[in-house]
């Protein structure tokens, strides 16, 4: 199988899973027992923190909780954006937004008691960062921005957004979803979005376990959980530790810190942009939403008009080549991309788009294989194919 | 390490890891994608549901929604409950619930709109079932009680209340954390427990992977995700599908059905009965709490009193045998167990008592060797270990 499909889940390193086998059989302990401290469970998961934090570029006195994953992790932070605007307060958010952020955000607003204002996307892929400025007041007490979208690797104008919002309503919680862009890009937060409070994540993006993700809480911002019992992690999310997948996404982090240390990021670009130069020449009409903006290097959303993306996707998966037609989420729906859509592309051009998204390890050679196999199907084309 | 703290966690079957492995490494895809789908991930899911419904006795109609474990099915299944009983309605739950449960009622009890009554427990180590009898009206709302206790192993009365809860208040929602029960005795919710609608259950406690459990839901009756997003799981559970997992679940699912036909449950049983009597000869002032009552095979929650139970667990860990004083979550705590308390012993018992819960594959010798290691350390006794 070519593997194209990273940002709906990457293969663990192989290191990720000889940690969780060790975890699973000599060291299965639970981490809140006496045996379990004795055996050092506790420096574990302490570890895999410190990894999470020095991928992502935040501060040791951040705290890293352990969650299920992103989704979880959005839902616990708009829960508590949405408790902190009640009232007189109102939460701002992007339509481009993770369905985890939008429809946990829809679902307060249907109940009533917040008001949400949803920024619009530009034809780049970007939120409309003018609109979000023209917006902002000192009400303003909860916003969730994505980091780096996930259809079309847009990287969005989070910092511009974040530092506007922290001076015209300094205390208002700011959540970003991070989970395309950590482990694939050099971040620091520290540096660059000092003002961004919560920021979600998960481990099966970046070559780690799935079931494993978390939420970095910053700031020294104080929040409730949303899964209460047993008092693990401070008391902020409860539930008996998955050591395991921590020490899977402990190594995962490690590794892609290397990675990103070694710039493989650029090398990763370089077989994606070689990719979009092919592509395009083979399909002159062929489309590629986001080109201009600042992107993730790994990803490319792209259409050839006249194709249907189903079909396509589909007769390259019989042939090994796994892509997809979007958001992981929504693979099975027949829609085709709404953010496309809200980009201001017409039917016809989301019907036809298909989102490559390679790993540290892909090849130029199998992204050319890809522009092949494509151009095989389009000739030997039937109806199916083209509409 | 003799492991006898198998009510805290227990170790995967070695099959659990090996399936594990091979949805990390050449079946890792996104259960959603379109390769995923030809693949047969969804089949393998489905083949999961089918192995808990039988480990369970649920109907085929029933629903298993897979979570990161019991802590969150708790908290989804309480704040379902809650939000059915808001306005006029009322909670029933009981002085032993796990803290995933307690707390959660505790948290919506103090944010107002919701009456909670606490059930309190015998010197059994059952809740009272003539307090509940008396209690039920057709006010209730939503009743959550434990099926057996993490800490005594006492298997509760919940089919007599299940019946005539909802004989008294038909539209009931009842709640059950099956964690403890489900892998260790043979049950039936289909014969016996028909009233029961939601169901908690975690993986790790039998022999399957840490970050997988459930709530199987009943009786069709609906219920809202806690957990929003991507439409996983018929829209009930979003977040992308823990495969590797599921995988493992299901395997420990099919496992622990084939131990418990072969009444593997019964010489456990008589593995622990010897441990009693052993210990009972040696400390003929020891305490067994729960023993009069039906409880777990595999669990003995018993205290030699005049020592210090955490003392004696600390010093049995560096001994390389594990036991527990009680409830995992609350391990790291000074406290004795609340339970234990509530059941009426005094702080000197309750500050005696430890935990053994042992597994399909612990054998007499083991537990006659922790009887022996009891003696030796309690012979050597300096103030430390008697108070």
């Amino acid at each position: 199988m070519i593997y194209l499909d990273n940002n709906a889940t990457t293969k663990p390193f192989p290191e990720v899973v000889e940690a969780m086998t060790e975890f699973m059989t000599s060291r299965f302990w639970n981490a809140s027992s006496a045996y379990g401290q004795l055996d050092g469970l506790e420096e574990v998961v302490e570890s895999a923190k410190a990894a999470i934090r020095r991928l992502s570029g935040v501060a040791p006195e951040d705290e890293v909780i352990f969650t299920s994953g992103a989704t979880e992790s959005n839902a616990w932070a708009v829960t508590e954006g949405v408790r902190k605007a009640m009232g007189s307060g109102w939460v701002l958010s992007s339509q481009i937004e993770h369905p985890s952020v939008r429809e946990t955000l829809e679902h307060f607003q249907e109940q009533g008691g917040v008001a949400v204002r949803w920024i619009p996307v530009t034809r780049d892929g970007a939120f409309d960062l003018g609109e979000l400025m023209a917006l902002i007041d000192s009400n303003l007490r909860f916003v969730s921005l994505v980091f780096a979208h996930n259809e079309t690797g847009v990287i969005q104008p989070l910092r511009e957004a974040a530092a506007a919002i922290r001076e015209r309503s300094p205390g208002c919680l700011i959540h970003t979803d991070a989970t395309q862009a950590i482990g694939k890009i050099p971040i620091s937060f520290s540096n660059d979005l000092s003002e961004v409070d919560l920021i979600s994540f998960s481990g099966h993006k970046f070559h780690g376990p799935k079931g494993t993700g978390g939420l970095i809480i910053r700031n020294r911002v104080l929040i409730q959980p949303m899964i209460r019992g047993g008092g693990q992690q401070n008391d902020l999310r409860s539930g008996t530790l998955n050591v395991p997948a921590i020490a899977g996404i402990s190594v995962a982090a490690d590794k892609c810190w290397e990675l990103l240390q070694k710039k493989r990021h650029e090398s990763v670009r370089a077989v994606r942009d070689h990719f979009e130069e092919r592509i395009c020449s083979f399909f002159t009409d062929a489309l590629i939403l986001g080109r201009q903006a600042p992107r993730l290097p790994n990803t490319s959303f792209f259409g050839i008009p006249g194709t249907d993306a189903d079909d396509l996707v589909l007769a390259l998966a019989a042939k090994e080549i796994a892509v997809s037609k979007g958001s992981a989420c929504s693979a099975q729906s027949i829609e085709p991309s709404k953010t496309a859509s809200l980009m201001g592309y017409n039917y016809d051009e989301t019907s036809s788009l298909i989102r490559l998204s390679a790993s540290n390890s892909t090849t130029s050679d199998e992204v050319c294989l890809l522009v092949d196999k494509l151009q095989e199907l389009c000739a030997n084309a039937t109806s199916v194919v083209w509409t």
